[in-house]
């Protein structure tokens, strides 16, 4: 029999939980009691990502299906509220980000290091799992990452975004004097660029096609950013070391990787369809390793570090913030509005 | 002044000399004389590769054009005629395998070990340097590497396509206990179906449309052979760590990425025309490694161990041999004869 | 309630257990019963490993301390005899090899691919868990490596100290045409020649103080074996690109480390005491790689392949065959006589 | 026949010239002319090195003996004043900063990419290679690296010794969130602090007995400073994932080594006898990786980011400045005043 939860944490909360496309709603759950080794989490923040607005959408992501109701939301920062038998990493009160896929631990890919690739994977708001957007979640202690209390819950909601370019920097090998190119400007192309500049990268060239992200990726730290509607990368004479793939627009993707210098790496993050070309000859000639990244592994720590120690701004990602009850208006900020970044759901706000 | 050769060294040699497409001249040219560093070989044997069979039909590869008359071929073995001034690594008689290339030395490729990325390479039968398909040959004393007694002059010039094979082995990360696939069973395929077998691989599947070719590929160790007019890749069911591409087919290449499994590595050796789809999804949900490969670098003494540990038969690649006054049937033998696997020339024999 | 075990199997098993320093009791214990995701084994044999001589002999390892009564034995082959809840990945009878350390899957070690380095892993016949020296154990079905039917429960039982052999030669990076030097020809060394052949190497040279151990090196491969009685090394003028120091004596690493050449690997396999002499100055001028192996992590897979292809000969390290009730007999076997390479014993010959 | 050089450039110059032990001339010399694909570079400040001084001090270093006059000093900054034969990379007044070690770029090391390790290296100030110090030099123009016009000659020349710490932060591999530990707050060590915090190190802690170098590093970016005359680094429990040795003290480098974690690096910067007590057991349970470096390959990029970005400060380890006729001076300015930290000769000021 687990232990009573504190007297503080409720029954029930609030879930925003999806149910078909376009059809999100929020419903009263019981709180989940944390079991073995894990520990209760009071939810202060979660980022909307790309995946949940798709899911809001279309209900599916490839050959994963909403086929039950589900939670959405996946990118969660708040703090330690209970913790289950067992657990004892935590102190009731820690600020943790929470690293949302659970890999089982004992598969090829775990025992190599590389659970991101664990089929047997169980994680938020991935069907059929639960997400985050919500009030209150459990997870196992060792993916509750403590943050420092020098930072917010907000900060720790986006350790999972900037995982996803502190994975791209460590796959294209980016290091202290770095030319990297990335490409496209949204959440995760402005995250790249700033990992880009934080892992020792001199240049950092960003293009996309809108003008004001362009602007916010100077702000961010790249070193050029370039207007592909005005302009043509190819016209630059740009070669960076490494490409960092975040638009998910093939000619893009296509055109970049035939910029990348002699053993360059070319890492595609922005998803795009089943294929994209790849010129082969320039691959061949130039020896480009070519890779993709799937979410991220062992990220935490140095997204906590580059946090803590300010080398990132993950604050300027932020366009709009939403109570639990405005989940919708967040699932379709980027619709409405093309300033939006990187809407935040703040649970406890209302 | 240099030191005058040796007198069994004739003044003069007869060359295999591209005029433009399709004329090939055996001619009569001086013996080159070793300069410093460089030693003068006996060229014994020389493989016929695809690209000099490319030279000959079409007189370009790419950017590469023949603009003035040059001697094909950079597949040679043989034995040390004499030293240059200061030229110190040989005795005379010794038999070597040259490394055709011979890289700056002193740009940011060369002095990061990957001296085959060179931009200032000079390259024998790559416009304008001439190439080996003649008598004698002077080389930079470190790239002629000295071979055993045990072993042959053919063997001795097929090591240049077996570092072909080492260095996709390598890319690939070929290892004890790898599942490999080898698409294409071409002289290169061939080549790579041995190098897989001998870095370590268990598994070795190979995939043709020639049945010969296939059955061959099966005797040098391919633990299985599929036909793909027959049968697809896909239905197999096998999942390999590592796709060594050899065919430059973009519709093979495509399917056999997506045959790789996780953290798999796919090496395009083949080329085949500007471009290949890449399989977009499946490189990332997998984080596939492609890369392709650009000749070799420090590929030699591997591939003397493996010659003389016997771990691969170069032999059996020889499917037709020639005097150096039939350069031109070699170079359209596999044109002629769809067995012709690898052929060779031996000035010495006419 | 677990589920009832096979009829075939017995209530209670013979367990070799060590009670103090050479006081080793042949006792009755039950048979234990499968968890979730575990299986139940039916030992074979059992190799016997300086570590259960040293435990058997002293009640210690270091910090180790065998405080409560304890089964020896930690490198087992046998017959999976039934399948825990939810244990999925074999049939009764296959024929595995258990890994015998398991580790916690969570902690920052597993996460990033290195279990062998968890803190709290759980490894056979390391106080105060119990070890194989019985007829029964159960272990986590990922750990219960299967093997091919072409393979005896005697070689299962040796892919444990073969895989030992494979993580130092992975540490070392052996390879195609490597040349190593392995110091020692003790049941380690022995197989650290056996793998640094199978992985490549070219060159494989053996020291030893013992005649017939260098003989037997020799037989299983080795290329050259210096008697270090009656030779010094550095007067061989061999220059290793790798070091696999299996000797455990101070001076003979000192030694061995001054040989190796530029930019190679010391793999420092053998204990000896709580520091040995690093030659400074040579590690420096060569940079050197010096590193030591506590266990393996991800090696059965390339053992198993290894012994498929009957690239080593494990066979030849076993000197002598014991029954479970001669297990005192198999622990003292090394002190009493010098012949003996690695006893074995198999619970199920008496 | 060499071009004339020009007009500007005098046909003779100072250089301070080792005799021997103690023996420091200021003579008057022939500028030399630089051959082809040399430049010709004034030298504008010169760092003074330890091995410097150690030359001066005892007229070798191990088996380098000066048994010629020899001009002493490596780490020249200045600009060039003429171009070689073939010289192309460089306009005249280019600030540049001088790598002083020329390999021969086709021996094994050099070919893979190891030119710090070539046996036939040609380094400034090493018997019996001319160094430095003096007013002209001559170098390949590959290893005069450009620097940007917002660096001064003087932070030129101190690329140099930010190389060895660069080099010693990639063997240690440290990056983003590393926890380093630097033994050892001389111009070494206060240079691997920085290059440590630069490539992201989270924490850095140094250890020394001279209070105000400890005080130097904390401002230099170090995040704690032991003084180890009056604590145990042991009682700090600091854990680093990353050892860079800089004291050369063999009892400070098993105590460090013994600190570090698991799978941690422990890199030996610091010269200290033959040999140093390797902590066997520790290195073994922990798999640490111990490597010493050899000056630096391939830092000069990485180190011009650095510089550049202003993320190093070099400026604060030039504790004094001489000019070239007080050469004497700076290389005994250390044996003087233990306040030195850099010396610095600058031709130009007398």
């Amino acid at each position: 029999m687990p232990a009573p939860l504190p007297a503080h944490v409720p029954a029930t909360m609030r879930a925003a939980v999806l149910h078909a496309p376009k059809d999100l709603r929020i419903e009263e759950r019981p709180v989940p009691v944390p079991g073995p080794g894990q520990v209760l989490v009071r939810v202060e923040a979660v980022g909307i990502c790309g995946s949940d607005v798709h899911y809001y959408e279309h209900g599916r992501i490839g050959d994963f299906v909403v086929r039950a109701p589900m939670v959405l939301g996946h990118e969660p920062g708040g703090t330690v509220a209970a913790l289950g038998p067992g657990a004892s990493l935590h102190q009731p009160g820690q600020l943790v980000s929470l690293e949302p896929g659970i890999p089982c631990g004992t598969c090829t890919q775990c025992r190599h290091g590389r659970y991101n690739l664990c089929p047997d994977v169980s994680f938020y708001a991935t069907p059929p799992v639960d997400g985050a957007l919500c009030e209150y979640v459990v997870i196992d202690e060792h993916f509750a990452h403590p943050v420092p209390d020098t930072l917010t819950a907000e900060t720790a909601a986006l350790l999972e975004p900037l995982s996803v370019g502190v994975w791209a920097a460590r796959k294209g090998r980016v290091g202290t004097g770095s030319r990297v190119l990335v490409t496209g400007a949204g959440p995760i192309g402005l995250v790249a660029v700033q990992t880009a500049r934080a892992f020792g990268a001199t240049e950092v060239v960003v293009t996309d096609i809108a003008p004001e992200r362009l602007a916010l990726a100077r702000e961010l730290g790249a070193t050029d950013a370039v207007d592909v509607r005005t302009a043509r990368l190819a016209d630059t004479g740009y070669v960076p070391d490494v490409l960092l793939e975040c638009s998910g627009v093939p000619a893009v993707a296509d055109e970049a990787i035939r910029a990348v210098g002699r053993a360059g790496r070319a890492v595609l993050v922005g998803m795009g369809g089943d294929t994209v070309p790849l010129p082969l000859a320039h691959v061949q000639n130039f020896e480009i390793e070519v890779t993709g990244t799937f979410r991220y592994a062992n990220t935490w720590p140095a997204a906590i570090a580059l946090a803590a120690a300010g080398d990132v701004r993950l604050d300027r990602l932020v366009s709009h913030r939403y109570g639990l009850g405005q989940a919708e208006q967040a699932l379709t900020a980027a619709a409405r509005d093309r300033t939006t970044i990187k809407p935040l759901v703040c649970p406890l706000s209302g």
